[in-house]
Parts: structure tokens; sequence; C-alpha cells
């Protein structure tokens, strides 16, 4: 069950979190009729996620076949354990993080303008700071790669995102949750608690 | 194409993998036909993977009327950019990682002896310190919780790693990325050093 609280509804918070990140799941259906999980680098770019790789393989034998696809991107923020607001009970132990999925179908990139923008974009997201010749359909070093590297988009039809950080709990909770991850101040606290009030200010839970 | 070179064939390699991890992606075929993909909490225990979440929604919806399932972990060790190893070229970009995709089936587990174990061991994954009651059937204090939660156990038919960390390069090439990850001393290059080192060893490409 997806819980109300945690959704997010505002497509741009979903867009600036694909942003931030770099590394997702694409599933599709496999040849075989089985689901198939792989881990991807993507690149969120002009409204469509991309990826690259082999021309050949399951990826491509299975998306050719069925290109319905779902692509999921996750970020564990902070591990709340569960006697940071019960001394007896492990039930409240939980994870805070956000997460966007994407439905939509895949297709190969064929032409060589959007697969050379499309790799660039990937490359900068990953390295930002250059180092190499600009990626370009015209530049004859890059064509043989250029050929021979598939590049997928996947075209979002549906978005939605999950972002998790004690939208459920009441204000007392909420505020033992707090002051435990000021005390045990690891590096990625202080943007958990960020994160927390700041969903507290957005989605007030009534606990009367 | 899964590169050859990139596999691991050890299947103790795959279970440690998995037993440092704590997060993965999992990957079902929705009640509407359309692939799934829940980035969920798991726990390796006993040669299976055990998950816990609501026991209503689209998971147990897709599951019950098609078991078959993929989950997929993976981490992000080094990302390598293209000039530790060539001045022109972007081609070289890569990140080094691990990835471990088990595939199987999953049925909800309705024991509480199992239930009340999957899930102590869930715990401890994420909470080692303690800090709670033992999660125990005859607890009365977790009855409710533990009828009320669904604990779901995916059964491994077929387990395989992908650990990339430069065994398609030459000698050479290694070198020079060895030599840029030395240099650029971010936290996990020194691992990922280790790591290289012991991929080339294991698995030494001849390029004559």
């Amino acid at each position: 069950m997806r819980r109300k609280e945690f959704q997010v509804s505002e497509p741009e918070l979903c867009e600036s979190f694909l942003e931030e990140r770099h590394d997702g799941v694409l599933t599709f259906n496999g040849a075989d009729g089985w689901p198939k999980a792989v881990p991807l680098n993507y690149v969120y770019h002009g409204d469509a996620v991309y990826f690259h790789g082999s021309k050949h393989g399951e990826k491509m034998a299975g998306l050719a076949a069925d290109p319905r696809a779902e692509f999921v991107v996750y970020q564990a923020h902070a591990f709340i354990p569960s006697y940071f607001s019960d001394p007896y009970l492990a039930c409240p132990a939980t994870v805070f993080f956000r997460s966007v999925r994407i439905r939509g179908t895949v297709e190969q990139v064929e032409d060589p303008a959007e697969k050379s923008s499309a790799l660039a974009a990937l490359l900068k997201r990953m390295q930002p700071e250059g180092g190499h010749a600009p990626i370009d359909a015209e530049d004859k070093r890059y064509a043989g790669s250029l050929r021979g590297v598939a590049v997928l988009r996947l075209d979002p039809e549906e978005m939605s995102g999950k972002f998790k950080f004690g939208q459920n709990l009441s204000e007392k909770s909420r505020e033992k949750v707090v002051t435990g991850l000021c005390e045990r101040n690891l590096p990625d606290d202080a943007d958990a608690i960020k994160r927390i009030r700041d969903s507290a200010l957005k989605c007030p839970v009534d606990h009367s």
C-alpha cells in the first residue's frame, strides 16, 4: 500500500530528484516472460530518461519484444532506529528515503544527433568537470563508438514520487526522532532533519 | 550483453555482497501487465531474501497473481572519469560497481515463527546495536504488529553477480586508472583500488 502521506504530487520535486541522482534500476519483461531488473546509470534530459549500453543482450531483446518498462531511482537518507521513539518495541524502526518511479515505453535512439546529445548529457552528469573532446556525431574519432553503442530513451507516461520523512508521525514522535538524529549526528543526519521539518510543514498530520 | 569478464561465478561472493547490503529493487509483473520496480529493505537470511511491508497494495496483488520476481542489489564503488586513461575521448568513462540479481518466486510467510525470525534478522541487519525487546511471536506486545505486517520470502532459483573493476582493461590502462584514483583519493577510492587489484589477479586479461 503506497501510503498517501508519503506521496509526492509535485512533478518538479520528482524531476529535481531525478536530476540529482545518476543511477537506478530499469525493469522490463524478459524474453522468457520473467521480470528483469537491471541497474543502470541514467540522465534525465529533455523530459526523458536516457541510458546507454550494448546493442545486444537481454535488455535489448526484452525491450524490443515488449517496450513497457518501469525505472526506479532510490536514495536512503537516514535509518531511524526504533529506540529513537520507543524504548521497548522494534516496530518504529524505519528508513527515511526518497524514491521516484517512472513508467513508460523504451525505444532505441537511432538519430545520431539525439544519440550524441544524450550521451553528452549523461557524461556531463557524471563528469561535469569535462576533460574530454565534446561528444559530437561529426567528430571522426567518435564515429565508430557512436555507431557501436546503443542509446535507449524512456518516455515517461507516469511518474510518482514517495518521499518518506516521518509525515505519518505525531508531533511528539517526530520530535523524538529529530532529537535522536541531532545526538547521533551522522554525516547525512542534519540534511534528514531539514527534510523532516520541511515535510511536516507541507503535510501536517491531524492526530487529534 | 553481460560481459563475461565481469561475471561472478562464486556464489559465496554474491552471498557475502548480499549480506553487506540492505536495500535493493524488487521487480515483478503488475496486475495490469506492466513491470513494476519497488525499492525495499531486505535481509539475506537462511538462503532466502526476506522483505516486509503492507498486506495490501500493488506488490501483494501483483505477486499473488504472478509470483515470479527478480531482485537486484547494486553498489556503485567509483566513477572512473575518461581522462584517467584517455586525454581525448569520453568513451572510457565508466562506473566500477558490484551488483547481484536474484531470480525466484516470492511467497508470503504465514508461519509466525518464520515471520518473527525474518523480522528479527531484518532488524538486526539495520539496528545491530539492539535497543528493543526481542521480536518474539510469544510477546503479547508484538502480537498485533506481527499479525498486521506482511513478510515476503524470495527463494532464489538463480543468482548472478556482476562485479566490474576494470577486468576488461589492459594492464597499462588499469595502472592509469589506479594512478588516477590514488591522486583523486575520495573516501571510497582506496577500497576501489584494492578491488581492482584483486579482480586483476583473479581474471587476468590476455591482451597479447
